[in-house]
């Protein structure tokens, strides 16, 4: 069984998560990323709801972005028909669990803290998250209280069109500078589209990278299954000072 | 069991290192951090001070910080109440070897370099203490020879209160630009400490982050149980151009 | 045993990997890097190579960089002596293999993608590369076939000492800001150097940091058997603004 790590906290924060963890069972953990950028609670549920799904049935998802913390967020774990996610109630794995099929939702009471010691204000991750996440998985389910309430809801992929644009959102930016969109092919693909325009650059849509020269822009369907736009063996998102939040595309 | 990696090796190194432990023993290894600024004892010393606690009761930490690779500085084993720490003799395990109770301390001798090749200049990571930390797990102790020197020690927490300034150390920045420092909860409270100035700033000491408004400078007492500064759900180190070293705070 | 991963897909892209590896084998996975320079082939062979021999025989390495994916480059198992090697066929495990003698190949077909769903034109690592690991460790090989072709070959090591000059190539870049080069042990010896020049600074060789005050420039036979330049306790990449590629040394 795997215990599965997605949070914004770089490096450092996640060893501490792992050792909590291994204090209570010898689950084996994976990080999944520590990248998201800081507090964008949206990348977060994108990128779970991309990865989950390539995990074994029976992994719990620790997923802290928790600009939050400290606050009013309830502290929530969600059982689904395959997996848990263990979380802040601010939507980052409700398009995930909602996908899946939840079947249970439950509070996790601050009591837990008390495993390890004290709770700090800022650190929930490790003083509630990871021990909530790894007491579930040896079956300990008392400090988890029904969750009444109704989940901190999250949309993904409204992205639209309209009169010769696309609106969408850049929700990822991976590490080769390519602009990961919400725009799913269902989209491209309904409206029969065949390129873009960007900032006045025609951008093609192609199957490949090698489809346009090196250094040249392109749009591709990618492993996301969703709309991103590239340099070939370039960084797309530097040189067109594209950051996260809404784009919008001319489309032919 | 398990072996816990702190260096500042980045990327890579440790993946080396790995593999050279692998070979040894089974056990598991936990990346702690790999993210120490470059050749900062004190961030390590600060880190692995604030996270050690956290493992289980027998976890090997083996501590790689070592501008002083390759020359005459000692490569060291201590063994203490609960754990083991591997590391330069530089300061860097000083503080939780102490805090944890010292049984014994070891010299590594370099001979232990010969199990998997020659010794590098500039890796020992991967030529003494990977190697060293795994046959300790292994219950191999023949590369080890009793230390009789006095230990480099290293004073984490000797931040001061003079009329009207905290004198303390920014002691680790992490990924969301909190400055943290060395100023621990005592010290505030013993002085009941309700705010700062810093660079003609006032900055409120607050419970949680949302006391103030997004954007805004504030003071907590942090998952280390110290002082950090920080914007709300932005980057005070970068904002503030705040590094590790030496900060003043006036206080009230 | 192990699967040791080596990408350029810094973070989360390696975590969907691990998910994809762990619904078929239990085998233990450890990264080894993910900071290859994006697209970076040449330093992805060269810190294979330097890693391999490290790692336990029958470590499977997952290798990839791969700026020609969705292309016609084929993707392929190589098996040694000791080791697995999965990559695209771009050289990037070649000096690997043929050092430790390759016994058989194999290419991998794309057919193997359907376990886990389609296939996308941008994410092989995930669709392709780790489960065809993931497989072989289970010695599953019906999504394999003989390689009759001649597989993509590199050379690393073609640095050559001309009149008053050493050409060689950075091959890697580490977080401390060393310059290393592919520039062997071996060259150096056979024309028994002392000493560089670069841009008009000398630069001695030495056998450790030390031997240098803080902040000079220093070349180290370093921990890949090669030639590294160095600033010592800081960054020689970013004062000599040094890249990857070619670089011409004075010698003496």
């Amino acid at each position: 069984m795997v215990i599965a790590l997605l949070t914004d906290f770089g490096d450092y924060y996640p060893g501490v998560m792992k050792g909590v963890i291994r204090k209570i069972t010898q689950d084996e953990v994976i990080d999944l990323t520590h990248s998201i950028h800081p507090q964008n609670v949206i990348e977060g549920a994108f990128l779970l709801h991309s990865a989950y799904g390539y995990f074994p049935a029976g992994t719990i998802f620790i997923s802290v972005v928790d600009p939050g913390v400290g606050g009013d967020r309830a502290a929530i774990a969600i059982k689904t028909e395959n997996y848990w996610f263990v979380c802040p109630d601010n939507g980052i794995a409700f398009p995930s669990a909602v996908e899946d099929g939840i079947t249970e939702i439950f509070r996790i009471k601050e009591s837990v803290s008390q495993i390890s010691g004290a709770l700090s204000a800022t650190f929930h991750g490790r003083d509630i998250f990871a021990l909530a996440g790894a007491l579930i998985r040896e079956g300990r389910m008392e400090h988890l209280e029904r969750f009444n309430g109704e989940l901190v809801s999250l949309d993904l992929f409204d992205a639209r069109v309209e009169d010769g644009l696309i609106v969408g959102r850049v929700v990822h930016i991976d590490r080769f500078g390519n602009a990961v969109t919400n725009i799913t092919r269902d989209l491209i693909e309904e409206h029969s589209i065949s390129g873009f325009t960007y900032m006045g650059h025609e951008i093609p849509l192609v199957e490949k990278y090698e489809d346009v020269e090196r250094g040249k822009p392109l749009a591709i369907i990618g492993s996301f299954n969703t709309l991103e736009l590239s340099l070939r063996e370039d960084n797309f998102s530097r040189h067109f000072n594209v950051g996260f939040g809404n784009i919008e595309l001319g489309w032919r």
